[in-house]
């Protein structure tokens, strides 16, 4: 299995704190070692640093720490491999253009057996993760000829997570850089941070950050993961079934799907 | 305008030495200080990295100089921005999947009044550049229904580079990880190094190196680009309308289009 990690902001916003914990579950507090990724929205660009080293000992995940880049959407990725060998095309995120936007995507799960329709977008790696992706984005462009409000897209998205989970786990995060959907099927948590601000602790790294000092009253930020990060904050799991959809820090709308 | 920096090799080679010169020229002893960025293949994978800040500046650069990456192929570009605004999505190499392989292109040069059909890719930033980059795919998309020989690739990429070359300067470079395709419309120079390896001493900076010590007999490696990036070695210029396509460092096959 896998590890996620997704943030929505309404102000640019260092993910440093969030990622320092997560990279200690790459192979030090947790045993996901077989690569790691993130990917931070920059406007309409994306930068993504991926390493198939695990991330506690990952030169690339250093420089990412030493060089803290601001985003209103991030989506981070550690990987324990499953299907799919360890190498640069089957580490998460992936990443496809998609009407003049780059789309981005991450799972944590694994579907069995799991042979989609071949469509526009087609998988670089073998894994089970990029396939769905790829399917996602091929029943996107089946069901809308250009871009569309993402309120449109979520019985598109919903209706897709709902088939995938049938073969198995399948916790995904996807963003277009406008906004963040997420879909929990087994293993979702959440906390949004606004004023007031308090401390928190990592659980995994002997890090605090008094998230006072270092925001201003009017920010919002919200951080999904597969697990809580930090100490002394109250994160809030999603229901199995449990979809939602970001915009600025903010939930735009939510729902859960029927149960199987 | 802008530089390009292309390598093909039949082993695993690190471009550290050639990148350190190019990167000279962005900001430095060039004035190609509008944003750098490099793709480095990685079997079937791609490691992208970019910033829109001057290479001699950039932090990012540094990360790539102290952690050599070794590929067989790779595309560099150092921007001096004409047609879009500094941004990450206005910065080369573009990057699009396109049957299960990740396409890769930069280009040197200013297309003016270009406007290509929409098709299948869409540019996410402003340039001529990306634009033409995602004419050159939709043209080969709508030639071909799957992957097919890089030969037979040709006559469509000409085609479009000879068009393209009607509205302005087009040098261009592309790849999708298994070969290298050039073209020149004004300048590129080719230099290809293989046993008897000598020394080579940058332009640029002040950065000696002795092939014959870093090499074993069987290796080949060519580099291109937009000038001589090295004394003490005979680089070959590419002539107008020159395209070529490289594999494991070798000239599969060379041509020329028609003077205008």
């Amino acid at each position: 299995m896998c590890e996620l990690l997704g943030m929505s902001a309404n102000v640019p916003t260092d993910i440093l704190f969030s990622f320092t914990g997560l990279m200690q579950r790459g192979g030090n507090t947790g045993p996901h070692k077989d690569g790691w990724g993130i990917a931070f929205y920059e406007g309409r660009g994306l930068r993504l640093f991926q390493d198939t080293k695990a991330s506690v000992d990952s030169e690339v995940a250093q420089l990412v720490r030493r060089y803290p880049i601001k985003s209103e959407i991030v989506i981070g990725h550690i990987r324990q491999a499953n299907i799919g060998r360890i190498c640069l095309v089957n580490t998460h995120p992936f990443v496809r253009e998609l009407w003049g936007s780059n789309w981005c995507f991450a799972h944590n799960g694994q579907l069995a057996d799991f042979h989609p329709p071949k469509g526009f977008y087609w998988p670089v790696g073998d894994t089970d993760s990029e396939k769905a992706f790829c399917d996602m984005l091929n029943r996107v462009r089946e069901a809308f000829s250009g871009p569309v409000e993402a309120e449109r897209l979520i019985p598109v998205l919903t209706r897709a997570c709902a088939e995938y989970r049938k073969s198995g786990v399948f916790n995904c995060l996807l963003s277009n850089g406008d906004w963040l959907f997420s879909f929990c099927s087994t293993k979702l948590v959440e906390i949004t941070r606004k004023a007031p601000f308090g401390p928190a602790r990592l659980k995994d790294a002997d890090m605090s950050v008094d998230f006072q000092a270092v925001t201003t009253p009017d920010d919002v930020v919200t951080v999904l993961a597969t697990e809580d990060l930090t100490h002394d904050e109250t994160w809030t799991s999603h229901p199995s079934g449990g979809w939602s959809l970001w915009r600025h820090g903010e939930c735009v709308v939510r729902g859960q799907i029927e149960e199987q």
